[in-house]
């Protein structure tokens, strides 16, 4: 079937999604993470397929790691499914309302984009994890994943939709795209009118191909040169604990640090410890000549290292002369991800906050807050690093649009 | 001087605007009111050229008058400025906010979006709308207006730069583009990274065209093929009031109405009445087979008939079996914009809201209330057509993004 019959499909499925109930569709939540638990084997088999292929492909052992499914994985996919159904519906809010001078009330409510793609890679729990916040947000989704995870991605979604049918609701309501070729992604960007929004998950590459090829609007996600920023006024051990949980936590996250940066007035008491820490930690630091003076094992930094979104256990490092030029480094360097400043000075933090344009600014917290769950949002389809309609972790608000519904009794404009 | 520097420009003046106070943006926009009344001459001789021109191309009277300034005209400028001062700054709002478990307090605030293109036609007075739109949201604004208004909004551009500047603000934040060459539209809508939103008003193909090329994210307006919906339990007073003032109102909106549905139940009934007064307006009714039965000055309706945005005095006009007929018509036909239903029956209005997907739905009102001005939002920026950022009439939240602010007390994530 074409990317484009399967978008008609998910268009039929999405009408009957928008006007479901909350109770119906947190019943199909639970009977998609009840098939998962029943029908384990089955999605233990395609998954095997997956992983022996990738084997034989020469897959590193992170990436062979990413891929596999055990029971207890397929176990805490089915759990994010029942955390799913107990979030309330977005659909249906209330965002604003008002009743106009001349008796007209005015709704603003919450309602489904309709078809939501999503193009991602590696890890098959995104499958379930797509589906299940498309679902709840009254979206139907069109699922372009992996092709190293092909024969999981198949297992999984054939569960889950034989569940949403049970459910009373349209299989359609889930569908997997052909990840054999690249041409289902183009096709996906070019269903204008049929997908309404387009949520690529992946590596810089991809996400500049689909924002400069799409005609289907786009949330961009994920890309992210975050940085810290340790004041004039920080607290030294604060600082230290800040940046290296910022960079050492996770090494592979989009709201890992990675870019240190220093104020000179504590260059000499900060830069030793934090160097000795990162040497400890086998953290590569690439470092302009104000770092370099402090260790011979500081690496020099290039322009390339300073625009880096590194994934890896390095971390470009500079002293900077004012907050001001922190400022100036990251709004030269950064992708508006996550920016963090160490300070015990609320000046400095309001001057950071203010000027720092990011999805989000860490104040004496770690970059690695960034995320839907550590908010409290109960589940995550991205985090946005563009400023039209989300910014920052995406929940379930994000995957709606609105409505004004406007009620009068033969109301006539003057 | 090109699009990318004068978007450099504004980049640069964006970040003064951002962090500029209410007070001081207050204080400008009440600058350029007063400028606008004491250079009245300057802005009359401009906009005198442009008449001349237009005269001699042979504009039609309305286009005309539509680009004509009078001093009565430049004063209603200057006075949707002061209204726009008196508005509250939608920057720094607080959307919403939390204290997360492990006491990090999670904030998510309005800020500008930075730089806004807006590419728009005839009327010189949008030059001052969206000029002072963008500056209270503490956007700058690039402005690409119609080349036969190019002498007034030089002149109006040119007073606006000199009183932003007096109140302390860079003059960079309202600039006009080139209207002499189809390239500056282009140059902006790849300005991607220096430019946040792109927003196109006026026709069909400018909006296609934009959202076929722009890498810089768009906020599509204002086509509306809009229908009202004449229910079998409408009151049939009301529905010819409605129906009457949503098409006649004025006819070369947005929201005007394009089409009527009338229920089979109430055809005899209110088809001979609506067609009447009609004719007697001196509007055209293209009717399917069901209408033109009722009267032979009804034209046969082709499908361009139904899917048209006339914006002139004509209407399609169909008979429906059903309620679920009319939405499957308005799925077919509309433009998403702005769809009515006359009906006294809460079961069909509900059925109605529901299932019509649209920026706005009106219940027993006119189609002509969708506007930002009706809805009371002060200010109006354009009526978005699309899902993403924002649906229906924008005010000056529209011109927003918002940035986390998280703040802690060296918060680790374990």
């Amino acid at each position: 079937m074409s990317v484009n019959e399967q978008a008609q499909r998910a268009r039929e499925a999405a009408t009957a999604l928008g006007t479901a109930t909350r109770a119906t569709k947190d019943a199909a939540l639970l009977a998609m993470a009840d098939a998962l638990l029943a029908r384990t084997p089955e999605i233990l088999t395609g998954n095997a397929a997956d992983v022996a292929a990738a084997r034989e492909g020469g897959l590193t052992a992170a990436m062979i790691d990413r891929l596999s499914l055990t029971e207890g994985r397929v176990e805490a996919m089915a759990e994010a499914l029942r955390q799913m159904a107990a979030l309330p519906d977005p659909v249906g809010e209330v965002v604003r309302g008002s009743t106009l001078p001349n008796g007209l009330e005015l709704r603003q409510i919450r309602v489904p984009f309709g078809v939501v793609g999503i193009v991602y890679e590696g890890r098959p729990n995104v499958t379930v994890d797509a589906a299940g916040i498309c679902l709840k947000s009254g979206n139907a989704a069109l699922l372009r994943g992996s092709s190293s995870a092909a024969h999981s991605n198949a297992a999984l979604t054939a569960v889950l939709r034989d569940a949403v049918e049970t459910a009373g609701l349209p299989a359609d309501a889930v569908q997997l795209l052909d990840s054999t070729t690249r041409d289902s992604v183009k096709e996906l960007m070019r269903a204008r009118g049929l997908v309404d929004v387009l949520i690529p998950r992946g590596g810089a590459s991809l996400i500049k191909a689909v924002v400069e090829e799409s005609t289907v609007p786009v949330i961009e996600t994920g890309v992210g040169n975050c940085h810290v920023y340790v004041d004039a006024a920080a607290d030294l051990d604060k600082a230290l604990a800040i940046v290296m949980n910022s960079k050492t936590q996770r090494l592979s996250t989009c709201n890992t640090a990675e870019s240190l940066l220093v104020h000179e007035a504590v260059a000499d008491a900060f830069l030793p410890r934090v160097l000795a820490a990162f040497a400890e930690a086998g953290v590569t630091v690439h470092g302009d000549p104000g770092v370099a003076a402090y260790s011979s094992s500081v690496v020099p930094a290039t322009e390339e290292d300073f625009a880096a979104e590194y994934l890896s256990a390095d971390i470009s490092a500079a002293v900077v002369g004012s907050l001001r030029e922190a400022v100036r480094h990251i709004r030269r360097y950064g992708t508006q991800h996550t920016e963090a400043i160490v300070t015990e000075s609320v000046a400095a933090s309001r001057e950071f906050v203010a000027h720092v344009d990011a999805a989000a600014v860490m104040v004496n917290a770690s970059t690695r807050f960034t995320d839907g769950g550590e908010f409290g949002f109960g589940a995550e389809i991205g985090i946005s690093t563009q400023k039209l309609h989300a910014r920052g972790p995406m929940g379930l608000p994000e995957l709606t649009s609105t409505k004004y519904v406007v009620t009068g009794d033969a109301h006539l404009r003057l």
